[in-house]
């Protein structure tokens, strides 16, 4: 369960680390799209493009669908609810991270001024 | 600006498609360790955990200081917050592309009921 999870984040996180396959799924959230479309758009070769759809077809992002000539491509079922929720952990507790470091800090201020002024 | 923006995407998604990147992330969340802890946390050799901590100093997700002969590493200045608008972007649309699918689902389900009481 842990290392499905696991594997499905490497996939995800690794679709969405190229700029045009983030533009594919901009692409897609407004409107269905063929490849020979998505390739025309992004100035980019049908080989091309398939790779990189074939890309976030792997990580359930897009999917495809053969239409007559055309390969059809739309939104898939992931709506990257874990990974969401995996970036809301590092948030918080690199917020609570730092403000830790800003107390201790702010603690220590405290301490050289009235070492200060016990020292005067 | 935007072109920034993108290649800073690029490189913190490549940083999080790592279980074992994630792993050193989720042990600095709790606490700084150095890169020795980490590579015999993650039961991993040196060489291969200092290209891990690379990839995610790059990625501005680590900070890493020589203190003596240690090198050590904590959470670096990137609190994902743009990762973070990115994917709720996607939610939210992956969402309103679906609900308008159940919708015309929906009228076409209504119309076939309407077309059916007619031809009765």
């Amino acid at each position: 369960m842990v290392q499905h999870q696991a594997a499905r984040l490497d996939a995800t996180f690794a679709a969405l680390s190229d700029v045009t396959r983030r533009g594919v799924l901009e692409q897609l959230w407004r409107a269905d799209a063929s490849i020979s479309d998505l390739a025309e758009k992004f100035d980019m070769t049908l080989t091309g493009m398939k790779k990189h759809v074939g890309v976030l077809e792997q990580a359930g992002l897009v999917t495809t669908e053969k239409v007559g000539r055309v390969r059809a491509c739309k939104l898939g079922p992931r709506r990257l609810e874990e990974e969401a929720a995996w970036i809301a952990r590092h948030h918080e507790l690199w917020s609570a991270r730092f403000d830790a470091l800003d107390r201790i800090v702010e603690a220590l201020k405290r301490q050289e001024k009235a070492d200060g002024q016990r020292n005067k």
